[in-house]
């Protein structure tokens, strides 16, 4: 887009945290340049963008570096306020309550999901998945708090924040689903939140960005074998 | 103070995460009522405030509560942006760094840490200490990058969203010295951030607000006993 600099996404195709980066750029109507990395050889540019944890999602705008998901998704939203849909609300209460529920997800959802793929027996594997399950019910309560309890999106009429932090995991929840055999987004019992991902699917910049979920069960196979033989049996 | 409505906070005097709101407060001149929680005996206010965490801090502006403590010093920043100095800087990048290396103190250095009061072996303590000292040299580099290289706080020339989240840890890094024997913030390793909370510590706001060391070394012993009765040996 003119006028808005040079935008440059290093990314990782499968990776949920990359694809919220995509999700907000999407949303923002913002073009980009993608760059996809490969973590076995990773570039000399991602190395020297993100020093602290050389990991993807890294944006470079205008040649300097942002990091972290959370932050690139914020800082999207306020160095592009004029450009698309504000993905944090303009009040502060409301604001404070959209970090309240990003930082419930990461901690009691996304930690223990990604504990699931590292950790070996199969009762370590169950208690992740308690735990990220057990995570939902409240995250239920949230998507009603930040919406007002009738609007489709925890932005309320129009995606924000927590909807693009969860939205951008949806292929590997759905990928985790099959791969566990587990119910993760179970309508019968977090009615709002299934419906909730089936229109966050129906949205154009999700259809543009979110991954296969049959390529992402094969990469998921490939991380959990690389995982146990990385491992030691005890 | 007149105009900006009534503000209570929950709070816990030990608490590093309750200092952290109550330095952003001091600091933005504001006056509030502070409450003294008792954790074994949680009150109804607390209870009804942060039903998902039930934990302090809980700041209540005009009866709404906001919960978690980086939250709520953004909230405090926001909320009052007309009163007293700014935490978070005014640019779009410099806040994505301000945010990028507050995601990084409490992953990589308050994590370790309150893992070292809950584990049971000197082994356990042993490792957990050295991840937390070990995040303070990419920390260090932090302090320049977000103070320019020459200014005394992460915030610049004045104290900021970062100086207050790891101001509100240093009577705990003081105490865990005394408990631990290692020294943790060390001029010959760190030596910014030695200076850094030389002169945090000889700010007014840290004075008013940071806990008495001892107190909170009497506090910490007791705590890890409660700790080691309640949990099983193997």
């Amino acid at each position: 887009m003119a006028g808005d600099g040079e935008l440059k996404l290093l990314g990782l195709w499968a990776s949920p945290f990359v694809t919220r980066a995509k999700l907000a750029l999407q949303m923002k109507g913002l073009s980009y340049e993608y760059i996809e990395e490969d973590l076995s050889n990773k570039s000399e540019l991602l190395l020297s963008s993100n020093p602290v944890h050389k990991a993807v999602p890294v944006l470079i705008h205008n040649g300097k570096p942002v990091c972290e998901s959370s932050v690139v998704v914020q800082y999207i939203d306020e160095a592009f306020a004029g450009t698309g849909p504000s993905l944090l609300p303009a009040d502060s209460y409301e604001r404070a309550v959209a970090r309240f529920w990003a930082a419930y997800l990461e901690d009691k959802m996304v930690t223990p999901w990604a504990r699931w793929f590292s950790v070996k027996t199969e009762e370590e594997k169950a208690e992740a998945m308690r735990q990220a399950i057990a995570a939902l019910g409240a995250l239920e309560g949230g998507l009603k708090e930040c919406s007002g309890g009738k609007e489709p999106f925890f932005g309320g009429e129009s995606v924000g924040y927590v909807d693009v932090l969860l939205g951008g995991m949806i292929s590997w929840v759905k990928a985790t689903e099959l791969l566990s055999g587990a119910k993760i987004i179970d309508a019968s019992k977090t009615p709002l939140l299934a419906a909730w991902m089936e229109r966050f699917c129906e949205l154009d910049a999700a259809k543009a960005v979110l991954q296969d979920v049959a390529a992402v069960v094969e990469y998921a196979r490939a991380l959990e074998a690389r995982i146990a033989a990385a491992t030691p049996d005890n």
